[in-house]
Order: C-alpha cells, then structure tokens, then sequence
C-alpha cells in the first residue's frame, strides 16, 4: 500500500467523528506563513483550531509573489489582519546554496530553474527579510502586525526575531 | 491582548510536553501540497504525526512556481516521494475572478499585481490542472504517485479527482 492510500484510510476515520463546515473566513482573523517542515505541526504548536487561521507554507516559510498573493487574498477577501512568520532551527534552507541548487538541477535535468531557491544562510536575517517583504508590498493590505518567530525543533519553543 | 499574543501562550504550553527533535527528512516520504484555508487541519485530517509529511499550503492548493520550488526541494534535498494535493469545498478561490481581483487591487493602491490571483471557476479542473503541472515540470523529479483530491468542509472526507 502506498503512503498516499495509508492517508486516505486516515482520513476516512478522521471524517467518522468531524463535525462541520465551520464558516469560510477565520475566525481568528490571522495568517501563519511558516516553513513546509514535517516536524512543525502549525495547528498544535500554535494551539489553533479548525476554521481559526489561514495557514501558508512553503519551502522555507519565505516570502515569494506567491505568498504576497496568498496574503493579499486572505486579508482582502477573507479579513484577516495579524500576520505570524514561523522559521525553525535546523531547516533544510540552511544546508546548500542557491547556485549549488541551481547547479544541481541543471546538471539532471538539463534546464536551469528560471526561479532562485531561497536558500538562506542565518535564520534570523532571513525572518527579519521575510517580514521585511511583506511590509515592503504594495499588496498586503494590514500591516499593524506582522511578528517573525523561529520555532525551535528540540524544544517546541517559538522565539521571536525582532 | 493581540490573537498572536495569544497563539504564543498557546506555544508554551505545547513546548511543554514536546518531545525532539525529529530527523530533517520526512518519516513517510510525502509531501502534501493544500489550501490555506483554516478548516483543514492537514495533519489530523490525513493521520500525519509530526516529522512524517512535508506540508505546502496556499491560497487554493494551486502549483505556481514557489510550489514547483518547494516541491523541488522536498524530493531532491530530502527524499520526498509521493505528492498529494488537495483543494476543498467551499474554496474561497471560488468567489471571484481573476481580473475582478486584480482590478480591485489595482483600485485600492494604483499597482496592478504583476501575478494571477489563480482563481478557479471548477475544483475538479482545477485540481487536474494543478497536478498537470507538477507532470509537466522538469524541476520535480518523482512522478509516479501525483494524485489530487478534493477535501469536503462539511463532511471531513477526501475525495480522489482523476
């Protein structure tokens, strides 16, 4: 059985008890943009609920156009208005560089990424950076608080940057 | 007290009784791309524990190129295999059109987003050709389990498109 199947039949049993739709909008009215990172579990490290916050991940929890484009839709259209960027401690980012990325994929495949890998070198800078991009958008409506946290994978522990 | 504020006491509970750290790479060799939206809770509703299952999320579980980047990343760098995507009922993606948005955008600050919205008019669709791009990149190199599936809101249940 794949991994995939394995998922589907948790989630048959995860839908016997669900109870729903709760509304669209959520109803804590925040957006977490953090890194897509097995071992951070948004929901439970940040004690949220089904239907509370939008949840925006990617490879790094940075901030490209398509974070911009997630975070202007989920203010503009769905009303949230704080903002929590979560880094971590031990992240994949931090292990090569973008040229090597970039070199590597090349070298297999024969085309080289028209897009840079936002690989980063110091946790820290690069939350402040992430945060930085958001308040520099034009499209990112509310910016009263925009908070970057880095979420330690030993202790479960969010420390802010700032 | 600011809804952060609140998520950040909710932390330190959690760190708590949180026990790490876990290893970098996925344990289930997955990584599941989904919506934003805040009614799902993409670890309780596929079983994932912490450590086991990359999470990508945006607005509408589309695949641009920030999701080809991360996707890239999760299989060269850290040995995902399989993909799983999903989008939802009652999709806030749904709710408007494209050039509505960006003409609202364009409105509201006087730039024009240099980036699609990616609103959607059919989920079905929209998950094929969500999955159809993740086939046709040449920079994710596991394709032999890319399977997209459509979460229901009020029931909890996944549902295969394909």
């Amino acid at each position: 059985m794949s991994v995939t199947d394995e998922l589907l039949e948790n989630n048959a049993r995860y839908a016997e008890t669900f109870s729903g739709p709760l509304p669209l909008p959520p109803a804590k009215h925040v957006a977490v943009l953090a890194c897509m990172d097995a071992r951070l579990d948004v929901y439970r490290a940040l004690g949220l609920a089904e239907g509370e916050a939008h949840v925006i991940r990617n490879a790094g929890g940075v901030v490209t156009d398509d974070e911009i484009r997630s975070l202007a839709i989920s203010q503009r259209l769905l009303g949230t208005r704080e903002i929590v960027l979560v880094h971590h401690t031990d992240c994949g980012m931090l292990t090569f560089t973008d040229e090597d990325f970039r070199d590597g994929v090349e070298a297999d495949t024969g085309v080289r990424p028209p897009w840079r890998s936002e690989a980063f070198a110091d946790l820290e800078v690069d939350v402040k950076a992430s945060v930085q991009r958001i308040l520099d958008s034009p499209f990112v409506p509310v910016k009263d608080s925009v908070r970057g946290f880095v979420f330690d994978v030993a202790t479960g522990r969010l420390t802010e940057v700032g």
